[in-house]
């Protein structure tokens, strides 16, 4: 058992990796219960549906979890981009008999701000982990003063260090086969990022905080393999989507459970920045192009395609979020999964 | 110990990966004698000194060595493609006082024949191995009549089964991290290939054959996880690019060994197909473009720009091959830094 898992107080050395858009608290729930480390994401909640979650949890555990936050800096509107996007999404509108003039601003995906640190210091979670880097001085060391550990995502080694000298507690290494959003925050430059056999041993190398290994990991074997290459806990994501618990749309479960899961790609169509999903109709046409506008100004004009695709039963406009592996996705309870990850 | 390990007579569970242009059979002489595999890559070989370095593995160790070749097919040349990519490197010749007319026609990398097959007809190396596929079914027969094992990478699941079901002995499963040319010749969309954490369990359940792990293991811990994650074998080539044995010039060397080496990128430029190295000025300027002819074809330009920015310490033009993860680089003979991947 490493530190880490130690000072956590988890019984089994895996951490379910945070999933907006398709999970709430009950998966997490039952990842903490079974030993693991349960974590809820909350960039796609608002403060009241924070609230309500933070309180689910706390009511159906009593053990360690994670609120995971988003640390991107809010976009600015760029009419040309906007235009262009439209332009790109326009012949689907026309094909499912949508009014691309009807589109309804959201906020897509909220950055961890005071109000959210507020709700940390009255819940108090065991740990707190970000994506896109760490929010400012001042309010990560009010996180801090709450006792909860700090992690973050490390794309690359410089990232990796960058976060080491911040004082987290431990750092993400996430390979580039790990599924939704890359979180890097240093260069958008994605050949600056590995493999998780090549980036996690020389980020363990190159930092004085214990490390966790993600991308890619998908049963016992994977988790043993990330453990004898120096990882202190593993990072798990996409075998949870086929979980009872997830509440991962029909048309993602199926693609997840095809052939179609062993290709994925690299998209900002989605949301504006770069995550892993299954390769569908939309990536195919329009991922050369790229015409996508910044994070998460996408998400406004892609959620009625995937609304009205969805209800005619296809995934063609749905981010179908995956990481290059999906063989260990099992449609089993979350409890049974997170056994059969580490035996202990 | 595996029973490909066993069946290819190994006392270590390390394949020396063949690496055309930085090695002969000395690096490969030293890490059979040291208990792996070591191989020698034939692509730049032609007939005369391919028979010199057969002699010569034979006449250096009496235990098993691989002969590596390249099985792609033969370009056709296209006047605008070569027009435009002379276009693109005229500056640099330029710069460097060379003249852009005089380059000399030359064969790059040859593929695998009948002539070939004479060869290993004559010595009859325990094993042979093919990348960009494998060479039609009546020279692969002769090739099986001579006793060999035979080797063949797979970048993607689809490729591993093709292989498979051809009786290949074992397939290398070659993850995204792997340095020097991607081995893909059933589709030439590099989205479809995934890291080694991702694609190795996947090819291993998929195929009967044996699977030899490939991309990012760089020291004892990887290939111990590779193992872990169902490997047979595991095969490493930028972990000996510093051995007192490779032939790697000086410039190489010296972006191995340092932070350099952790940004590689696949590129086109310097033979005509993907292949990993460390990123560099031709790749800054020219990889967004691509504008470099089907392969083998890209050579016979760069040879001219690599030889006089090299004579002047430059690595600018050089193909500076290398997996993502160069950390088990060591400046030591290989017979030591074999045992040191795999302690007997």
């Amino acid at each position: 058992m490493s530190e880490l898992q130690r000072a956590l107080g988890l019984e089994r050395s895996v951490i379910q990796a945070p999933m907006a858009g398709v999970q709430d608290h009950s998966l997490a729930v039952a990842v903490s219960n079974a030993g693991g480390l349960g974590s809820l994401p909350c960039a796609m909640l608002d403060f009241a549906a924070s609230r309500r979650e933070f309180a689910a949890l706390r009511a159906s555990t009593d053990r360690p979890f994670n609120l995971n936050f988003f640390c991107h800096a809010p976009p600015v509107v760029d009419a040309q981009r906007e235009s262009t996007w439209r332009a790109a999404l326009a012949p689907y509108y026309h094909e499912l008999g949508l009014d691309i003039d009807a589109i309804a601003a959201g906020p897509g995906r909220l950055p961890f701000d005071a109000a959210a640190v507020e709700l940390l210091e009255e819940f108090r979670p065991a740990v707190v982990s970000f994506h896109f880097g760490l929010p400012e001085e001042k309010l990560l060391a009010r996180v801090r003063a709450t006792g909860a550990r700090i992690l973050a995502s490390a794309t690359t080694v410089d990232e990796a260090r960058w976060l080491d000298q911040r004082g987290v507690d431990a750092v993400i290494a996430q390979g580039l086969e790990a599924g939704g959003h890359r979180g890097h925050f240093l260069s958008d430059d994605l050949s600056r990022q590995a493999g998780t056999f090549a980036l996690l041993p020389q980020i363990v190398r190159a930092v004085r905080a214990p490390v966790i290994a993600a991308g890619g990991i998908a049963d016992a074997a994977g988790v043993a393999a990330a453990l004898s290459l120096g990882a202190a806990l593993v990072q798990i994501g996409t075998a949870y989507l086929l979980c009872a618990e997830a509440t991962t749309r029909a048309v993602h479960r199926e693609a997840l459970a095809s052939e179609a899961s062993r290709h994925t790609a690299l998209t900002r169509l989605f949301t504006g920045r770069p995550a892993r999903g299954i390769v569908n109709r939309l990536i195919r046409d329009l991922n050369a192009a790229d015409p996508a506008p910044a994070f998460p100004l996408a998400t406004s004009a892609i959620a009625p395609l995937r609304k009205a695709a969805e209800a005619l039963g296809s995934g063609d406009f749905s981010p179908l979020w995956s990481g290059q592996n999906a063989s260990g996705c099992r449609a089993v309870g979350a409890a049974e999964l997170t056994r059969g990850l580490v035996d202990v």
